[in-house]
């Protein structure tokens, strides 16, 4: 990999002013939201219009031996878009057609739509596509599939790879295929479709998507929840899901809700030690049921006050001050994101062990979570101009991490490896599994030109 | 491979009787229900008793460079499990081991178990398995995820693949890995437990499952409507999925209909030219309104009789007149069992299609057909003492999947690629998908021992 070669076959195959090299347009590239400190400086970047434009760059970098990173819209919180020296930058955030086929409820969408248009689209149709990141309104499809982002709703309606159905990609020498299609069911070859969900472009670059739309979303009953501490909040999840299939349960411990509060300035409890957000969108009077199911499980774990509401614009703005959780805590300092998951009956535990890792290391670790499928985001909150502060949150993202494996979960439920957790890779899945990984990924990229850094 | 060697060692290192060479029982291991003319004969049958077993098997395979065909209960219908000459069939029929963890709602399950007895032991706990291929009081769920199958409810519901959330694999040179795990939300490292699903035994044998589990499917209520014409009962398939997702969206033709009601007398219009059954689980009032559509669906589509019944008993006697279609028309002579899908708009363009071929092949094709999600099976009829007409219906079958892939469909929703099938894999999914699936293949099975000829 060389910072000396000539451009010009790359201009000349691509769409005019796809590639760029202005070094301070470049610079925007190197990092995505997770802001690696080992991102390197790019060669160039690829703003990519088209399919074409995507195979033509990737044969032009594997003709030269260039890596090449693709990227969304450059929220990835691990890494995985993490400029390499000397490499392509190639982003899909200009290719943003999508059609939608009402009958056969799917949409077929390039890579660069932010969800949060993908689900206008589609509304327009009277469809609804579930999986929603927090960040919807700003991160891209491709990002999602290429992470196999998750979600508020996805603890009852399932994560992106359970949506796609098919996809095109670019291979590692630029060859163009079609994976799966627009068919619910398709039992023929290997399922490399789903492989390629989360493969975090390390296998190839998703340039089309294929994705399984439901009919919309029932109006959701909210209930919301203070409880004293974080474990009778815990510990509520569970009597809910041991019980219910909630459409949202979502997790905010106090810093979180003081942040919030100092936001919104809509009424939370400062005093409350964690806080539960539970929706049932269940059709008829199977909410009330539903909706009666979760105060139970809330007044029975101490819930100090229970309020529920069926209209859906209340609901709404607990969800909205959920989702603002991240930026609100992120005002104190720098943020360390984590996005570790346990198998539900260890959600207790792992909130338990943060609290302990923050104590013992003296950092502040706020706990967020969609706690009813165990994915939480402890959020390590460092002072920028205190590097020992920063140092000792380092070694704790990495215990979290420990704690997480320990109690038989993963270093990730959604945001994907990336560059920022790969190290803690093989300690999840072990060495034979890193072995038949690299296998799949060395069949498919033996050149490694493709993402290189990232998850392995 | 040759059928001289010793097995000794392979006897040593089982547990006692896992080998078996008497010739009557080990040809009973020779073929799956697909009834491959083409099966060879195995130098043994192992029937594995734990992991164990299989491990030390398949090393035992590897030493000594002889194939190793993974079977389950046999019921497989695309030839997955045809034996190979001088190879080893190895069953996990015996591996029946379950767990269930009601909290994190998962089921721990050895591949032996059958569907059925999964659903039943899930359901002692208040849980509920979805996925329901017709067989699934005989077909084993370690055969279910190796093809990744289907069933009546995966119109709403899913298939196998969405329930997996983790498995242990024994892989080509013995090692026994874990892949995922019990865990809702899981984004680290390649998706493998995906990749492995639906790979029908060509990259590792399943020696356990952990599946994903639901609450207890609500009551449904069900629609029975009978059709002048096979295309009037099609266009009010796509009626129905244009606004609703049903749980349940059967079509049965004419055939069928009267080699069903001659097992069940159970007053079904004889006279009809096809039958739709549906069914609507939706909670409390939300059902009356998809029955409603359903029901005018049905009528604004001519259909002469529609009979509705919120009765679970009754509704459940059309479920199993459908799932007696199969075995019902195979009275009338051998079966070529086919399952080809398409886009669900073009559902009428390939039941059309299918008649078309029937009458230029003058043989008889009964179409049933998982309508709602437009898988379909086509039931090729032949008098297994008129070589002719075997011969014209096997030209039929590949004809019908000629049809489906230029439809933009699959050769097969649910029942797997096998060694029927894989002639038309090509055609369906192109020499690039093709390449890189051997490239996959070869990466985790370089000496090709995992059982070899099947979709490969």
């Amino acid at each position: 990999m060389t910072a000396t070669i000539a451009l010009d076959d790359l201009i000349a195959a691509l769409s005019d002013g796809a590639v760029v090299t202005d070094p301070d347009i470049v610079a925007g590239y190197r990092q995505d939201r997770a802001l690696d400190p080992d991102a390197g400086t790019p060669l160039a970047v690829v703003r990519a219009t088209s399919t074409d434009d995507v195979a033509a760059a990737v044969r032009w970098c594997a003709r030269n031996h260039v890596a090449v990173v693709p990227r969304g819209a450059g929220t990835g919180l691990s890494g995985g878009s993490s400029a390499v020296d000397g490499a392509i930058v190639l982003t899909t955030e200009k290719m943003r057609h999508i059609h939608v086929d009402p009958v056969m409820r799917t949409a077929t969408v390039q890579p660069g739509l932010l969800n949060a248009e993908v689900k206008a689209a589609v509304a327009e149709h009277g469809l609804w596509y579930p999986p929603d990141p927090s960040s919807f309104e700003i991160c891209s499809i491709g990002g999602n599939a290429a992470t196999n982002a998750g979600g508020l709703c996805c603890v009852k309606y399932g994560v992106t790879t359970d949506y796609v159905l098919g996809m095109e990609v670019v291979l590692a020498d630029g060859r163009v295929v079609q994976l799966g299609g627009p068919r619910l069911k398709d039992s023929a070859g290997l399922s490399l479709v789903k492989l390629f969900v989360g493969s975090e472009g390390t296998l190839g670059i998703i340039t089309e998507l294929t994705l399984r739309l439901l009919p919309p979303q029932p109006p959701a009953c909210t209930v919301v929840g203070s409880f004293a501490s974080v474990h009778d909040a815990t510990e509520a999840v569970l009597a809910i899901t041991n019980r219910i299939r909630p459409a949202m349960l979502e997790f905010m411990d106090s810093v979180a809700i003081n942040a919030v509060e100092d936001q919104l300035k809509m009424g939370l409890d400062r005093d409350a030690g964690a806080l539960l957000v539970a929706q049932s969108d269940a059709p008829g009077a199977a909410a009330a049921e539903e909706i009666a199911i979760i105060v139970e499980a809330f007044e029975s774990h101490r819930a100090s006050e229970v309020f529920s509401t069926d209209d859906p614009a209340e609901g709404e703005a607990f969800t909205v001050a959920r989702r603002m959780a991240i930026p609100a805590v992120e005002k104190k300092g720098t943020l360390l994101l984590e996005d570790v998951g346990v198998p539900l009956p260890s959600l207790p535990a792992l909130v338990d062990g943060i609290a302990a890792i923050a104590e013992n290391r003296d950092v502040m670790i706020s706990v967020i979570a969609h706690a009813g499928d165990g994915n939480t985001h402890p959020l390590i909150v460092v002072d920028p101009d205190d590097p020992d502060q920063r140092a000792r949150g380092d070694v704790a993202f990495g215990e979290i991490m420990d704690l997480a494996i320990a109690l038989g979960g993963t270093i990730t439920g959604e945001h994907g490896t990336g560059r920022m957790k790969k190290a803690w890779l093989p300690n999840q899945v072990g060495e034979d599994v890193m072995d038949i990984s690299r296998k799949v990924k060395a069949a498919l990229d033996p050149d490694g030109i493709l993402n290189p850094g990232a998850m392995f």
